[in-house]
């Protein structure tokens, strides 16, 4: 038995004579009453093959394989599908493709959802290269994110070479090694088990893997092999899983660090991986100076490395506006201390990063750089020292207690005189619900003008200290709201009536 | 006898019927060997007319007074002008300005100088109304900016009206009240002798003195004048100020906010200031939300609002690029705790903007609005409470130090992954200086490739505790300098051989 939106699994043999990795290949359709889900199966070495099937509805599901290879070929798979158990809500998706357009708001497609219609609110972390450490440091690093709020994580597929990260990983995702080169027709089935199996734990937590897929800080040739090993690749890693729900499809970390590859290139990438994804997982493509042309179909929400050094969560509401679509700042700079700068802001401001970017309707990707630890989290993981994740922890539950439909306020020239300076996101059709983030302002007080006929229990929040405290009693009309004249405050109102 | 860039001042009897703020002129022509300038007298009331010269150049200067009053026309003035006493620097002009065109580098566009070549910064401070409050107020006033490092007032000559401002003033420009209506054509002796004590007292303080001719925040009718009648205001203005060293001229405080102004009315109020200014003193025009087209030949100097809430002084690079001036941030938001975004910002993010501004080319105005005191400074003047001034007089000494040619460092292909995050003025054509400034960044360590044969003593200054640690012995090539792990650091390196 296969629970919903989990991986129906069946193992074949097949030949093991000349390159299977280049010579076989193996489908099947999965159906059920209404429809057909097509999949690719992958050989696994040894004359080892593996068909996978995620099931998005509960009941039977039946295929029949075909195959170059006759030994593969014809057999009939049964995958007995039973609904989802509790916390098993299926893949993240578009919000606006999860549900009908006409239960869709303007505010929908900013945003993301699991696919049986519950809410997902991304809270990233970044781990480039934790599969690439030893087992026991890959082990630390999954019980430091069960403890943690964090819900995805930015990971790399490749081995990552750059500063603080020289050491040679123990497996990589071709045959070969460095001394005597990489055969890249012969995937290593040692360094995808373990790959599956931390996306599998990963599963497991609520975490979504956000797998990178190529990226530029390499010294094996993995960034510069040529597009024809480059889909061939995409093909492998695509058809082994996508039929993990918590995946998610980040084309490159930094494209633009790869400028041999161009953009016909990556266009091409990206249809390799719609087409070889049964699921249509979510996709982006990172940038480092340069963006990508984040208007393109295919790319399902702007992954975004802020550019300006000053102004970076605070850019949310300008991406929005420009590209339609949800924004995740997956690098909004590190908490950390070391020499460079995307890698040594305070806790304080990238909490503050965090909250700016939640209120102007956006998500973020924490990461931490603190160079006196062995492991450094941001590449390494193993554990987290900083400031910030208690408090990234405080505003997700903040933040999951917005209600739906909740939007960033639009500044308009009525309201502009009264909130050019602090974000506010609210439920504007029915007045019920208003978070004000006060960032680095540091008010003594602050007046509102509330709206006619609504009443209202007013919190202050100390996003730092991470109180809420609820004012007496309930407010209308015009109202002065006393401050403790400190950075980091945010004021909460609900209505009551 | 008359000190040089002093003012002469001939005092005439002439009419006092009818109306003779409208009916009469007065000019004189001063000459010395090889040069005239043509000086307006003015009317002061009571048949008092007086005559005023600043001579620029020592020696015996000569007029003969011309007028439509018999009384006044034919009289024969000596200036006898001696050099300028230690201090005496003169006009605050354009760097390349005073500079000849040959001495002249690519930076001095964008920078200051005193009219005898000596460097003039601004760190201005804003007291917009402080000529307007009682008295002892404006005694106080001056105490305060007597020991503060503040070397230029944001000042407005008409009074103001806005939150925390709603006193009448006891004197107006014009003469009449509020009950009664303002005489527009007659100007009020006592107001004008008031403001030039308070423009002289400036100056002995070596303080130039922003003048701020028209603004928004108004109850009693001076920001909406007819064109002729601002016309007729700016002529006397000039007419009785420009002989004042310590001049410069602000046409507006937001003059977007005073939208039932066109641009020709602004055009023509600029001519009006540049024509009756016998001495060319700096002009500008500062915005609220929408720029004034600072390309405009007229506009000596940027003299800006930050427009964005997040990125400020940083703007600084972009600014400079784009209008090819000094640019003054005049306000950056100010210190304090007031409700409004523009005046709650922590004495840390200030004098973090500060630094900032200026290590990226600029200068920038302070301001403080507390509102638990009962004056508050940015509007009434009086006492300064905030922690940003000590700092500011810190980095102003620091700015002092930095040797004349220092620019921002270009960046380009070649430098930018050592210097995209990190602003610094420097000497690149004999690398002999290196001021880097890390803002809210603290990273542990940071390492430079210092120019190939040369050597620099390094010190680390904490720009909020104020401190500077040179550290031991010389260094050169590849170096890696250990930093405190906080924010506000900086690192200067000189050349020692």
């Amino acid at each position: 038995m296969t629970e919903q939106y989990k991986i129906f699994e069946e193992n074949l043999t097949g030949t093991a004579q000349g390159n299977p990795y280049t010579d076989i290949w193996l489908k099947a359709a999965f159906k059920n009453d209404s429809e057909t889900v097509e999949v690719n199966g992958f050989y696994c070495g040894d004359g080892n093959y593996r068909v996978r099937f995620m099931p998005a509805e509960p009941g039977t599901w039946t295929a029949v394989t075909r195959s170059n290879d006759p030994m593969l070929n014809g057999r009939r798979l049964v995958c007995e599908c039973t609904p989802a158990s509790e916390g098993n809500h299926g893949r993240v998706l578009r919000k606006d493709e999860v549900y009908p357009q006409s239960a869709c708001t303007e505010e929908d497609r900013f945003h993301f959802s699991y696919e049986d219609g519950s809410r997902f609110q991304p809270f990233g972390t970044t781990c480039y290269a934790w599969i690439n450490q030893p087992g026991d440091i890959q082990e630390q690093t999954l019980e430091t994110l069960k403890s943690s709020c964090f819900n995805k994580v930015r990971m790399c597929i490749f081995p990552k070479f750059y500063t603080y990260n020289t050491a040679d990983p123990e497996f990589y995702a071709f045959e070969g090694n460095e001394a005597e080169g990489f055969d890249h027709t012969r995937f290593n089935p040692v360094f995808w088990d373990n790959l599956e199996k931390r996306i599998r734990q990963l599963d497991e937590l609520g975490i979504e893997a956000d797998l990178i897929l190529l990226h530029p800080y390499d010294k094996w040739g993995f960034a510069k092999m040529d597009r024809e090993t480059d889909v061939f690749y995409l093909k492998y890693a695509v058809d082994r899983l996508c039929h993990f729900k918590n995946v998610w499809w980040a084309l490159a970390n930094e494209f633009d660090l790869l400028p041999w590859k161009s953009v016909e290139d990556w266009e091409l990438y990206a249809r390799t991986v719609m087409c070889r994804d049964s699921y249509g997982h979510l996709r982006s493509i990172h940038n480092c100076v340069k963006l990508y042309d984040h208007t393109r179909p295919w790319i399902t929400h702007v992954s975004i490395q802020r550019i300006d050094v000053y102004k970076t969560a605070e850019a949310v509401s300008e991406w929005r506006q420009e590209y339609q679509k949800p924004v995740v700042v997956d690098e909004c700079a590190y908490e950390g201390n070391i020499n460079f700068g995307w890698g040594n802001i305070t806790g304080e401001e990238m909490t503050r990063r965090f909250w700016e970017g939640c209120i102007r309707g956006g998500y973020l990707s924490h990461g931490e750089v603190y160079v006196q630890h062995e492991q450094i989290w941001w590449s390494h993981g193993g554990k987290l020292h900083g400031t910030c994740p208690e408090r990234i922890a405080f505003l997700k539950g903040i933040m999951e207690d917005v209600p739906e439909g909740a939007a960033p306020l639009k500044l308009t020239p009525e309201n502009h005189e009264a909130n050019w300076d602090v974000p506010c996101l609210c439920r504007e059709e029915d007045h019920s619900y208003y978070l004000y983030y006060f960032g680095f302002f540091q008010p003594a007080f602050r007046t509102y003008e509330l709206p006619e006929g609504c009443s209202y229990e007013i919190e202050l929040i100390d996003t730092w200290d991470m109180t809420v405290e609820k004012l007496p009693g309930t407010y209308a009309g015009s109202v002065r709201i006393e401050l403790p004249q400190k950075q980091y405050m945010a004021v909460r109102m609900r209505k009551v009536c």
